[in-house]
Parts: structure tokens; sequence; C-alpha cells
């Protein structure tokens, strides 16, 4: 029994796209999202640094010929796991090579082995997390009222985004843009069922109407150094603002004057003063944290009635989260697919005796 | 055509240890080291920063209750290929669970997509590039005759210490100790046939005998602020040490007389500093790097003469290309096993895609 028991900490879970779509047919994707956001905001409000240490990203960027970077986002709660997503930003991916630009899988380590539990596809989770910490955040910052919600950006994030965010406010009225105008045009395709028409609109005419807007998402591939991606001195003075795209050292989506004057709501401090939008503004300059806001809701009751800004660079928490979720899902259908990825034998001293033995008698040490 | 290698890019090739145990089989130990022993050195003396980046490793540690961590070692080869070495260091695995100490996978990140390629066995590929590493070292900085060998910590690393060093040094004689005499006592039936006979001692025997010793290994897992493991004021005047285990700040093997009185060389100058032998160095007293001896060895002549110790806390790049000689010959033989881990769809900017087609249509669009 302990033999055994020894064995199955050894072996590692797949959890692959496949899985992922039985899930989410299983549970339905707007129940999947619900369970999301309330994880994520049951996360927050009750967080506690000494349980989950975060660690900031860090990776390799390079010009391989275009932008190109693989990065890692670990998290460690304590006497649980150590989770590390590993993303690829790839902004080329899409147009050359008809894949996404973020490609992520997540790795689970249990922290009394250091043994290698699960491995999970992320690409589909991390746009469902990102929209989904939109959503918790929005749920906070605006009317509670049907919302005019505006994307700039209609690519694989606003798909996330604008689901997230209906499961917390009736989208009354939807305008998306992008600089490509086919990705604003197949929008509406790209949607759940259920969602307000797409006004699809190009660039200046969504500028129009940012006086009317209650939510905007800005979910772009911009180049570093060419944003801001939308001016806003016509923008609502309660508006709320996802903005999502920054991720890079120089990326930035908004204009200065508007990060200056809202109330700039940060995922994760040291990681937005590197490559959020907060990379432009003093520590001293930046609101509440996204934590803070939750955990703390008495101290921070004005957020709707202002301008508020979510730096929105991505936490490997929110990653910890979804992948528990999805192998929570998973583990209840019956899913996934073992590998004996490290090595064990009869004896841990031995690292060779793995490769001496034939199958055969692999199969007979198994059984014993 | 193209449909195709969109798809195949985002498959994941899971290679396990029973795919490196048929690797070794049919490769066999001796001639697979030999080649690693060669791609190390060849790595080494062409090293340029410029083409191979790496980054000292970095994680997380705790008590939980004893002391446990979870860390990853990148490593980026420019226009090619991200390697992601994550390693579990659990000291009392062995003792507590019956597991190695030492668990890793290595992880490798196609430069052009972001897309995770293969994720590989690192747990025996850690403990055979570790001693090819040291065998690299020993070949230049011990007499070329056969030598005596000593080795303090006789559980997993001392095998391949052993075995490797073997592969460039007849071992005339070998002496091995270590704080738990059953691990000693062990040691000869765990080494692969035609190794020079054990001579397990205590380690006071062994402090008798350090005065014979051309080599001397130590690849224990003393506890941080309990080295050192062995005194050397005995030794050869041109005595070689290769000190393992030495890898967690406060973790230090070898009498500080030794660190300041031998050429110290490090394996990664950063990393060494933090948590090798050279911890309780300045820079300016450290020796030419693994890679100057081997890149230059006109300017360093006279190793064999004097007291040398290799630092060997582990490097990214290592992992890098044992995992590339396991995953050579795994596509020559034709082995791992293909997992679908990050989501395609016919439409990168459609996350949702691939989880709303139902298992029929998702084959149909496979087949197209």
């Amino acid at each position: 029994m302990s033999k055994n028991s020894d064995l199955s900490r050894s072996l590692t879970r797949v959890l692959d796209v496949n899985d992922l779509g039985v899930v989410i047919r299983d549970t339905g994707l707007d129940s999947f999202v619900d369970q999301l956001i309330a994880r994520l905001r049951d996360g927050f409000s009750s967080f506690n640094s000494d349980v989950v240490q975060s660690q900031i990203r860090s990776g390799f960027s390079y010009m391989n010929p275009g932008l190109g970077l693989v990065e890692w986002m670990p998290v460690h709660q304590v006497g649980d796991v150590v989770s590390v997503k590993t993303v690829g930003y790839h902004p080329d991916n899409p147009q050359d090579r008809n894949i996404p630009s973020v490609l992520a899988t997540t790795a689970l380590y249990d922290t009394t082995t250091g043994g290698l539990k699960a491995i999970v596809e992320a690409t589909v989770l991390t746009a469902l997390r990102t929209g989904s910490a939109s959503a918790v955040v929005t749920d906070r910052t605006s009317p509670n009222r049907p919302i005019t919600l505006g994307v700039v950006g209609s690519g694989a994030q606003a798909v996330t985004q604008i689901h997230a965010i209906s499961r917390v406010r009736p989208i009354a009225r939807l305008i998306a843009t992008d600089s490509n105008p086919e990705n604003t045009l197949s929008l509406a395709g790209r949607l759940p069922s259920g969602m307000a028409e797409v006004e699809a609109v190009t660039l200046s005419e969504f500028q129009e109407l940012v006086s009317e807007m209650d939510v905007i998402c800005t979910c772009t591939s911009v180049e570093p150094g060419d944003g801001p991606v939308i001016q806003l001195d016509d923008a609502k003075p309660t508006v709320h603002v996802n903005a999502v795209g920054s991720d890079f050292p120089g990326k930035t989506e908004m204009p200065l004057s508007f990060v200056t004057e809202a109330v700039v709501i940060p995922d994760l401090v040291e990681q937005c003063l590197i490559e959020g939008e907060a990379q432009r503004l003093a520590p001293d300059q930046l609101g509440p944290t996204m934590v803070e806001i939750l955990s703390e809701p008495e101290l921070h009751t004005d957020l709707v009635d202002t301008k508020t800004l979510f730096d929105s660079t991505g936490w490997s928490y929110e990653d910890l989260i979804v992948a528990e979720l999805f192998a929570e899902h998973a583990d209840r259908l019956g899913l996934g697919t073992m590998v004996e990825l490290t090595a064990i034998s009869s004896d841990p001293y031995d690292p060779l005796a793995t490769l001496r033995l034939s199958d055969s008698s692999r199969a007979k040490q198994k059984a014993q």
C-alpha cells in the first residue's frame, strides 16, 4: 500500500485541451465562469501573503524576427502546491501561423515531494481567468445597472472579457473596434450566444462614442512604444477601464492623462510598475490594489463614482485558481492522462535502476 | 499542409522515464555518457553568451515540515529553444517516502511560436549531467593516469559521479563514505558493472585516507550550516575536488581553508556566489570558470599541478544539452507520447472554439 502510494506520487496527470472541452461542455461555459469569478473573488478577499506567495514573472524576450517572449509565473500555496505557468507571447502567431498569440501551460508541483502532480492546458484558461478578473473588479467599480461596454481590440481576449463581464452586469450596448476591421466584424460570431449585438465600428467612430460608455476594455497587441490605443478625454466621470493589453515594458494602451487622473487599481504592484500601465507612475500614484478593494471594501466605497483603471498584467495566483477549478472538474469526470515523467525505483539512491529494468521486470515491480 | 504543420506545432511530446530506459538500453550507458561528456565539453568550449542566455535559478523554499524547495532553471538558445528545468529538492524523500530527493522535469519551448515542444524526464538526466560535468572538469584538472577517487556521500549522485569520471580516467582505487553506513555498503550494488571495487569506510577512516586521493567528490545532503563534511588539510597538493552538494544558501561541504586555498572553478559565477561553495568568497577570490578552462585551455595550463575545486551548483545549459541528447535518441527510436496540451482552433482569435466542438467535429476538423 505504501509502495503503491509512492508510485502514484511520481505520476503526472496531463489535462489537455480536449479534457477542458469536456469540462466546459459538461459544466456549461456560463456556470464555469460564474464559479471562476466566485473563486477569484474569494481568493482576493481572503488573500494572505503568508499563505500565498507569488513572484513577478520573469523570462526571455527576443526579436526572432518579430517580438517574442517566453516567461514563467510562479506562485506558492504554502503547505500544498507550487504552480508555475509558462506563457509564450508571439503577436505574429495569428497572422503568420494561424495559432493564438498567447500559448500557455501550467505545471503544479506537490510541495511535500517536489513531484510534478499535473500539467494543465492554460491558453484557454488564461483567457478565461483574465476575463473573470476584469469581471471581479468591474463588479466593484461600475454602476449596478445595465451598462454600455466598449472594447478596443477584438481578438481572443475580447471574447472572454465581454463574456465574463456579462456575468456580473447586463450589457445593454456593446461597441467594438480593432485596428483590423475583419476582427471587429468577426467578433459577434466568436462570442457565446446570448450576448448583446456587437456594434462593429472604426476607431474614429469608437472615439465619438466614448462618452456613452460605462466600461471599456482594452485588449490589443499594440507594439511597445506605439500606444495609446485610445483617447479618453471625453470619457464619463465614472468610467471604468480594464486595461488588459499592457504586459511588457514600453507596451501601454492608455493615454498618460487618464493614467494620472483615474484611480489605478493594480493586480500585482511590483509587476504593474515594470510592465503595466503603472510603469509610467511612481508607486505613490497608485490606487488601492485589486486585493485591497476586495478585502477591505469598506475603505473603498467611492470607486463607482470616479474614473477607475484596472491595471491587469495577469497574476500567477489567478492561474493557480483557474487550474485548480479545472482540475477539480476533471477529477469529478475522471479525465486526464497519467504519464510517468519522473524516475522512480525501488531504491531512491539508485538513479540507474529504472533504466536497467526491462519492460517485463518493470511490470513485475509495479505489480508487487 | 500548412494547416497540418500548424497542428503539429501545438502538440507536445512527452518523453518519460520509460522512454529514457529504452534509449539507455539501446545506446548503452557508457556510450550515452561518453556522448554527453563530449556535448558538454563542446558546449562549454564554444560557449557564447549572445547565443546561449542563462538565468540563475529561482524558486520557493520552505519548511513543510522538513526543508523543501521547488525551483526553475531557465536557458535560452537564441533562435531555437527556451528550456526550463523545474527541480524539487526534498532531502527527506528517500527516508520518509522511498523516492529520490531530487525530482525534475525539463520543458522545451519553441521560440518561434512559444509552444511547448516537449516535456522530458529530468531526474535521471540531472544525475547524469551532474556526473558528466564533473568528468569534463576532472579531465582538465587531474593527472592523466589511473586515479584514486574518494566519494563523500554515497547516494544517488555518487553513482553518476563515479561512473562519469570513470569515462575520463581509469579509477584504480575507489573509497566511499556516508553519514549512513548502509548507503556506503549498498553503493557497490548500485554502480554500473565494471567499476573498481568500493572500499566502504567510515568518515574517520576516509579522513585517514585523504592524503592518497587524486580526486574527491562530495555529494551529500548536509543541512545548511552543518558543513564542512570533510577536512582537507592532509590532501595532496594536486588534489581535485568536485563539490556537488552545495546548492542552497548556507549549504556548503568544504572547509573554508580549502575554499580559500584551492583554485575555485565555478560553473555559473552569479549562482555559485549565492548558493555554491563560493558563497563564502568575494568575486575576486574565484578562479577561472568552467567555460574559461575549456574555451581558453592555453591560459589555464597549471590546473593539474595545483589544488582545484569545481564549484558545481548545476547550470541550466547542462540541462538543455542533456535533454536535447535524450530527445535526439528518442527521435531516432520513435519514442514519446504526443499530447495536445495547448489550445488550437481554426481561428486563433476564438479561444472558445476548441471547447465548443464536439469530439466528432474535432475529428473532422483535424482531418481537413
